[in-house]
């Protein structure tokens, strides 16, 4: 049994042909090129599935599903994609339209959930059947795994959970609401609060790392030296990783899973981060006398969006 | 089929025979006595259940199964009671002691989650399959349906929602961190909140009604004053709302219901907390243009507690 996984990304259109297992037997891609009409996007996507197949040496009637991830969500009761960060989509036919091109059955989930997937069926979260998968880039994405399942709530936009409030009065999000997880919890904080920093760190190393340049940080530069010990680096990676726990804390007091796993830019920083945001967990959790999630580091990095999406089912 | 529930409380176990659909057939009642060792507070839950059958008019022998609300949660991998708010329980077997009394299955859960799974069955959640509801009282507590199952996640303690962080720096709660949004949304914060603006309230309405003390307020002082119209309770009252709306929009990131039902002491002010609350959640959840939740009043009130319970199953 041979599945198609799409990963579809503001740039680049990633697909594979994945075994039952999880693997990974092809790999074909090719540019977004988001401000062509959707169908044209949709065309190369159907293109790429069945190229991946055949380069996989299977035939495209043997495909038993196509699944894509989407940086965006469906409307699971209208079947359209209502939006999509960074392709400007409004109301796509995402899964009729690809249906229609390949005669296949076709499922669409967000990019979080799928990722979240591919880590329960073939990577860190093998074994457990509650996982919350949190991604810290540039924002904080969230994946859901309950009972096995994906899951994606009522109208299809659960674990959107970057965008739960922290703290009420707290720092302007995009989103226009204020205090968002997101707005402590993602690389961009890191690099905010960084910047920020070294305005009154001078000799430290973190500025000498950047040349007094704060356009110079990004998250790498904060881990990098707090590994090393430069206390300014230190304390900003600290408190960055005490909110990272606090929101799990909230997480724990929602879902209540098996294990948090940590992807994303950020989690490069490896045991550092995790040592730190289990601390804090420990400390927040409200049953403190009950056991509660492990957090490990998701292990599947780029490929778990064509993994996840292969895995899809209805 | 004919089932038994019962409410354990801090200071009374109610017991009742209940219907399939979820209607009460019997009623009984004793004191907890909590002070009393559990065995004893366990045999009385039993004798009022073979009670609760006999005034049903029910051979006991024809009883489906027992089902218990307990104000804590249940260790699901042990299957033991680690500790019950106001009953100074702590790793007490209540499904064992109880199946050995009355030779049936017994389902345990926390008392918020069954109010819930009440409400689904037999109130105001009939119908939704995604359901939240939050008990709005002395804390904030939640019980959460997920494709029409209590929910209560890998160790038994999701849907704590009450102490979910919306203030990393904001009002120490008795679980020992700062800004949960039980410390805001609880009619304990209206109370605070209410002595302390009453003290630059002279000659308000609010002030007059509790005759210039502060240990006289109630939520039922803020809320009557805020629908007469007096501007302090006005104002006190729409930021307590503000606070609730909030915390469901996390729950919209979180769960993405169908439906928000709220219970409790504050839910009493009806429409008037209603209009507010949906007037914070639509400005507040993160994905402006898709369907969300709906909020509504639960209407079970103390039945919700005997009727949940007994529609527990494995």
């Amino acid at each position: 049994m041979r599945r198609i996984g799409i990963d579809l990304g503001g740039t680049g259109i990633k697909v594979g042909c994945v075994s039952q297992q999880g693997e990974i037997l092809s790999k074909v891609s090719c540019p977004t090129l988001a401000e062509r009409p959707y169908e044209q996007v949709i065309d190369d996507m159907a293109n790429l599935a069945r190229a991946a197949a055949a380069q996989a040496n299977v035939d495209f009637a043997d495909i038993a599903s196509v699944g894509v991830g989407i940086p965006g969500v469906e409307d699971v009761r209208t079947g359209l994609v209502p939006f999509c960060n960074n392709l400007g989509w409004r109301d796509v036919p995402l899964r009729a339209a690809l249906k229609e091109r390949l005669g296949k059955q076709v499922y669409v989930a967000n990019d979080a959930t799928v990722a979240a997937l591919a880590e329960h069926v073939a990577g860190a979260g093998k074994g457990y059947d509650n996982l919350v998968l949190i991604t810290l880039g540039t924002g904080v994405g969230g994946g859901v795994i309950l009972n096995g399942e994906p899951f994606v709530g009522a109208h299809g936009v659960a674990s959107e959970v970057g965008h739960m409030t922290i703290q009420m009065d707290g720092v302007l999000c995009n989103c226009g609401n204020r205090g968002c997880w997101e707005r402590y919890a993602s690389a961009t904080a890191l690099i905010r609060e960084g910047r920020e920093a070294i305005k009154s760190a001078q000799g430290s190393m973190i500025v000498r790392a950047v040349d007094g340049d704060p356009d110079k940080i990004t998250a790498k530069t904060v881990i990098d030296c707090a590994k090393a010990g430069d206390p300014v680096a230190v304390r900003l990676f600290e408190e960055y990783a005490y909110h990272v726990g606090l929101g799990l804390a909230n997480l724990v007091s929602a879902y209540d899973p098996d294990i948090f796993l940590l992807g994303g830019g950020v989690s490069a920083a490896g045991d550092f981060l995790l040592d730190e945001v289990r601390k804090t967990l420990k400390k927040r959790v409200f049953y403190q006398d009950m056991p509660y999630a492990k957090v490990e580091l998701a292990i599947l990095g780029n490929d778990a969006g064509i993994i996840g999406a292969a895995m899809l089912r209805g």
